[in-house]
């Protein structure tokens, strides 16, 4: 019997918990996430692990709402997992497992609803977390934009790990893992109404791997945090407000690609604002900076990994960047909107 | 200094990662959800809680879509974090630690959102939960409606409970915790295109407390589920499905009020298929049943409870309904969609 095209799409009855959502269940979520958890299909997933002494339970949330849905480098799926498993991963934490709850727009394509929990299904694997809990829901055209996803996280982290904004102290270097600002040109240029023509892949990954090699150096790193929306500009000025001490950035150390910054510059945006959604800057003290540059730079995720600057005493609570001829410059926190929906 | 009117509502930067966000979070989510996790503010939220020995963690997520967003008996708020905790309830958890994720469309005014808070704190409040850990999103005009809210849920459960479908056996017998469809009914009425003047509440509540007295009872409980989307017998063919006996119900012991009767009368729906979001159907042995029905009514979220049929083992994995009349009718799972967003 041949499917008719209009089959092939989400109704709302997918999402009025009868026969189709169980069936949508079954045939695409179950299947493509298989765990045993996950297949338990109980209210709420029992998870086995046993939270070893002297360790602690860390939850996070975030939703995902990235136009267009496929972008280089990376879909809204790869980045709903990576995403979460990161903000778990910031705080020392093992990502361990995730839920997820879509919203999908009546008349999506299967299709596409099918690749993206492919991408879903594929991150979670390579950064051995399952996705063991879900939740879909459907609303009418033009209430939604194709798909939205949330997910939260809960991961494990060791409560002997000194990590904390409360260790960073002036003197501290600023490192960060590689180019900034790709994420952002990358889902911008994929956009039909600005046809930029570049090479630029999101770098959107999962860090778990790198930020265990990283803490597992010894206790040297102090912070760890992702600079996504509002990129690294508005991360840093998060250090400076919640310290109370200055961030000093040498201009030229902040690896930008080429591609990246002739982008940025035809359409007037700055890649210091723009969302990454595989970088992190980490704060650690003056002695241990060289040794974990150099582990980073030996990992696939941080080749081009800088020290780009340092936590100073003053001026209080700003983010100064000095430019290549001497200059200081004030970067404040992202007050507008660079672009929405980056992530 | 008098505000202006557009200054109260939602703009797009209001999502953007910057310091119109940090003033959100501020100001509205940390000032109504106050505890001291979410005033952590970190990427992930660090849980205090020791898992105790012979427990085990649970966890859930749900999306909520509900249109719209205020109805008589409940509003988005307190539905997003009542359902999710009723999941939890469900699997005989206790809640603990809820996140919330927002998607907010652009334009929306901030008293709603503060209203939605105002609701939600007081709802997690009640129940003594804490919303621990959240995101927020915002996406243009017509790209999604209002707001939708995500919320995943953690709770502790007794790994000594009995509590599943695999114990459910024949004779077993199958209560509810009073009027079914008043949740559907309330939110469709509340619809401007209906204008169907009904004073039906929904019974949106959170079923922390009777369930906790249930389980306290002693382990005769062996399953319980919510029927919310797809209604009561979507619940009952769940569980006919997955335990392959047939359930077996009596329709004048199913309490429906008159006026949700009449109601969807008008309306052409079926009570048995409307959302419930502070209901339960549970499943006891049958020595069992008078001893937690009289329980069930004594407290204020259970005194219309009735014992409405028994798990019979044919016709296997069928729902029959026994009319007054002595006629049987078989209950389908709901295959379209009575009403859509109904939570």
């Amino acid at each position: 019997m041949k499917e008719k095209e209009q089959d092939k799409r989400i109704f709302l009855s997918h999402g009025s918990g009868g026969k189709l959502m169980h069936d949508l269940i079954r045939d695409l979520f179950r299947k493509k996430f298989a765990n045993k958890i996950l297949d338990q299909l109980s209210d709420s997933a029992f998870i086995p692990e046993i939270i070893p002494e002297h360790n602690r339970l860390c939850f996070t949330t975030d939703s995902y709402v990235v136009n267009p849905l496929f972008f280089p480098g990376g879909d809204i799926g790869k980045l709903a997992v990576c995403g979460t498993i990161n903000d778990l991963c910031m705080v020392g934490a093992t990502p361990l497992y995730l839920s997820c709850g879509f919203i999908l727009e009546e008349g999506l394509e299967l299709d596409i609803l099918e690749k993206i929990t492919d991408s879903m299904a594929a991150s979670a694997k390579e950064a051995h977390v399952s996705i063991v809990t879900g939740d879909v829901k459907v609303v009418e055209k033009n209430k939604a934009d194709n798909v939205f996803i949330n997910t939260s996280g809960i991961g494990l982290r060791k409560n002997s790990l000194k990590l904390g904004k409360e260790y960073i102290e002036p003197g501290d270097q600023i490192l960060i893992n590689g180019y900034i600002g790709d994420h952002g040109t990358a889902v911008i240029s994929a956009r039909k109404d600005f046809r930029l023509e570049t090479d630029i892949q999101s770098d959107c990954a999962a860090l778990t791997d790198l930020t265990r090699k990283i803490l597992n150096k010894g206790n040297h790193i102090k912070f760890m945090r992702d600079p996504t929306r509002g990129g690294m500009a508005t991360t840093l000025n998060e250090i400076a407000f919640d310290t109370g001490f200055g961030v000093q950035i040498r201009e030229e150390d902040i690896p930008v690609r080429e591609e990246t910054r002739a982008a940025c510059e035809i359409l007037g945006l700055d890649p210091l604002y723009l969302a990454n959604e595989g970088k992190l800057v980490i704060i650690v003290g003056k002695k241990e900076a060289q040794g974990i540059l150099k582990l980073m730079q030996s990992h696939a995720l941080g080749k081009e990994s800088r020290i780009i600057g340092e936590i100073v005493s003053e001026p209080e609570r700003k983010v100064i960047m000095k430019t290549p001829m001497g200059a200081s410059r004030i970067l404040d926190m992202l007050i507008g909107e660079q672009m929405p929906r980056i992530c």
